[in-house]
């Protein structure tokens, strides 16, 4: 039985996630670096803003950060107690999830990695899609708490298979994005209009979500709204690339896309959402996706 | 109005798709190079049976064969009556397209390039996506007659603006299943759960036509159904490829990926369906997609 | 015997080679757009300015234009006198080379593709290469006057074999400009001194003409002579990439550098030398190669 | 002075270098995993073959071994004299360079990555290039016993600058190799004489060290000569793309090649040579490289 549950990393997502949780839970610890946001996410939902030490002795520990490096270093500060369940849905490295595993094995703790997917929105109306790595007992374990914002609730695999699938599925988004762009320049110039198309297409076997969502509503509409960074998906792909090179396969589609990408990234204005990697083609082509 | 109408190739698709004609037009002719084909379909619904000659007098003429040069090659030997429209459903080449649109223009005749997509399913529910290139007024004249069959029926721009739409979508699905070989191989050699992964992809912006549709259908369970070559499929991504070119633009994950498909094309078992591509993938990996 | 030869193109290469041919015949006729040219070549060799009629009734025609398109332009609007050989040295298209042999071979007429290489140096001193595509007896009869500026030449094969060959050598060459972009702002990211990195790699197995010469001749030095224009081996990688296709081949590493050649020439500054293509790669990467 | 050396891993390349050691020094330890062929070297060189543990106790000791895992098992097991210098000539990996250097300065020890090329014509001939990271002191130190085997010595940077270096060498000439693979096809699919075509590259920009050595001696002969693995070359061109994710950079070209060496690596018979790496692009294409 969970008696208190915490999370730690209140941005974007995990305000939205963590505002689920007292509907379910009675108590609910929420700590973030900036303080003055868990304040405000107390005061906004019921939950209890807590020091970072007193979080962590929750039963289950959701934590939601920008990379696996902050969750190792604030994993590395803190005492936590035996017996909890530490799910961390940052968008991580499959690499961190095994080592932090050992790590807290000798202490009784579970880690499992199971980052999310489905966006600020997904977020809101608890609908997420959690895609989780690690032991069937701690999956179980934590599953009621993760019920309280996901909806497409997966155990993939062994510790890591979480982080592996996010990463593989940002990067199959990349890929269709690359495609997208090089697909839609070429029938500019051909003068096919590209509204038209893109109804065709998303009635067809060329579908993909970025044709679905993230052309109409990001890129034709030339409203780019940030809400993932490039730098976020360029980190996301790089992660899918090393476990191709771990797995020592060969995936040229793959591999030739995290070049693209991080070749957007790198010369993309900072803070661009990760839409606007098709720039990179608008520019080589002097054609504008409108 | 349109007196009659009359429908040339009746493969799989066309088979399907002439046999709704009769539901709205008195006259419909039918014409097949085996001619059976042709006896057959007039038994069944209704439609008549004639010589080429006699079939391309009607008032919206069809085609839907293999490739452009047997449209031409038809063409080439046939009379036309000046004001019909000759509504090509091949998924031809765009250069193609405009050729004949200027070569049929001096008798007065309409040429559209018309493709299709939604496979034999949607040629059976009438269902079908039509994306057509051409002059407006012979799309207006054309129209009701390819509503016997489409569904989401679009008028994308000049002559060959169709056929590049339907290239283009035929690449992007390429390039999903390139990358979704790629991606669910390195998957598996990290001991994750495809079916599982597939469910959660489906649930996220990495999904596409391909990780919905064609991985659980055709490559998980190993059926690879013989519905659409793959050799079409590398035609295809040459036909889009060529239009990258004549565009003078970049375009290297398009590019990558026609040379992916027609290493697999070139490697494959005779008629084999387009999704054992990813036995390229299987050959070089030593993991089977299952 | 060759009694009268003619050189039609006097740019950079055109003004070096031809001023060979007086040495070993009598009668040389040049000719040049902006005539001015011709008339200083005459002044300035001992060649003979006359109009293009006149020129073209030479036993030997040698052209050097910027495309294929120039060149057929030009023998259309000329009447060439029976038995002469046509050398046509642009860096063309084996397509235009077979359709102007054949043209030709009514009138009697041979067509050679005879493109060359070895830059300004090589014309100026009688050192090109030169790869020469079409009949046999057509390249014994104009050898002698290929011998005036040729050094290496090879029958390589049939109409447009000259073309391909000189079409695959700029690729490659573009492909080891790419990958030594690629390599060296790695190396330079890994805190590598790039000079003796280059030596090491000129010692061994990873040389090619670009490491041994463009690297340091052009980019190290930062020089970036406009000898070759970036535009024009973007022409010639469409060319090898157009063979490619044309023979159905899988060919990965080549259409993609093509692409990459594409997107450095739009980007890049009118009138950028080839070796200005690395500066994409800079801008990629913010790492200058010197 | 040096007054020792020691060479550790008397392979192909490891027996032909150390066999030049005794010219210049009086006391030359060898050591090999397999002691007999130690003992055929001394037989043969007058060397010392000696056990592990005295070998590893001269002033300079050099390794040649398969990969840097087997250098450091190796190292591991041994108690090493404070001054001396290791200096590892194997194709190894640069963050085990660094990682190595480190563990070993605390005994005053240092390490030297110098991997060699030249083959084994090169070591014979003790002409090889060696291209050096690691402290100038220990540079400086190592020099005159590099000077026995070694032509052009280059120290490039700091520890793992050397392994960089060479893995960015081998990875350029896989590039080479795969491109030389694609256009060479090309070229014969067009009827192209490839051996001519070949001498007008090599006269050309287009040329490399595969032009000119790997597709003469060990292509268009069909001899594919044993004397380098392709299991090493697709190890190297992984450490290359290791080098390129560790800095972050886009490298399209390299990141396909690697992809497409590991393909061919992995659908290779047991024990191919390097140079079989073109195979795959033959069964591609059916077109045999002769």
């Amino acid at each position: 039985m969970i008696q208190s549950v915490a999370f730690i990393g209140l941005g974007a997502m995990g305000y939205r996630m963590a505002a689920h949780l007292p509907k379910h839970f009675d108590t609910v610890y929420v700590w973030n670096r900036n303080f003055a946001k868990a304040e405000q996410h107390a005061a906004e939902y019921g939950t209890q803003a807590v020091e970072l030490a007193q979080a962590v002795q929750a039963d289950i520990i959701f934590s939601c950060l920008p990379t696996s490096t902050e969750v190792e270093n604030l994993i590395a500060q803190v005492q936590l107690k035996a017996g909890s369940v530490w799910v961390d849905c940052t968008s991580g490295v499959p690499e961190s999830a095994k080592k932090l595993v050992q790590q807290l094995e000798a202490q009784q703790i579970d880690f499992l990695d199971a980052p999310v997917s489905g966006q600020t929105i997904g977020a809101e109306n608890a609908t997420l899609t959690v895609m989780i790595g690690g032991k069937a007992t701690a999956f179980e374990k934590a599953l009621p708490a993760i019920q309280a914002f996901g909806k497409v609730i997966q155990h993939v695999g062994e510790p890591g298979a979480g982080f592996a699938v996010k990463a593989v599925n940002n990067m199959l988004m990349a890929v269709s994005l690359c495609a997208a762009a090089e697909g839609f320049t070429t029938l500019k110039a051909h003068g096919v209009n590209l509204n038209q198309a893109l109804q065709c297409i998303n009635a067809s076997s060329g579908k993909s979500a970025v044709t679905e969502m993230i052309l109409p509503q990001r890129v034709l509409n030339r409203a780019f709204p940030k809400t993932f960074a490039l730098p976020l998906l360029a980190k996301d792909t790089g992660i899918a690339l090393d476990l191709v090179r771990e797995a020592a396969l060969p995936a040229p589609v793959l591999a030739l896309t995290q070049s693209l990408i991080q070749a957007a990234n790198l010369t993309a204005e900072k803070d661009s959402d990760f839409s606007t990697a098709v720039k990179m083609y608008e520019l080589w082509s002097n054609i504008t996706l409108e």
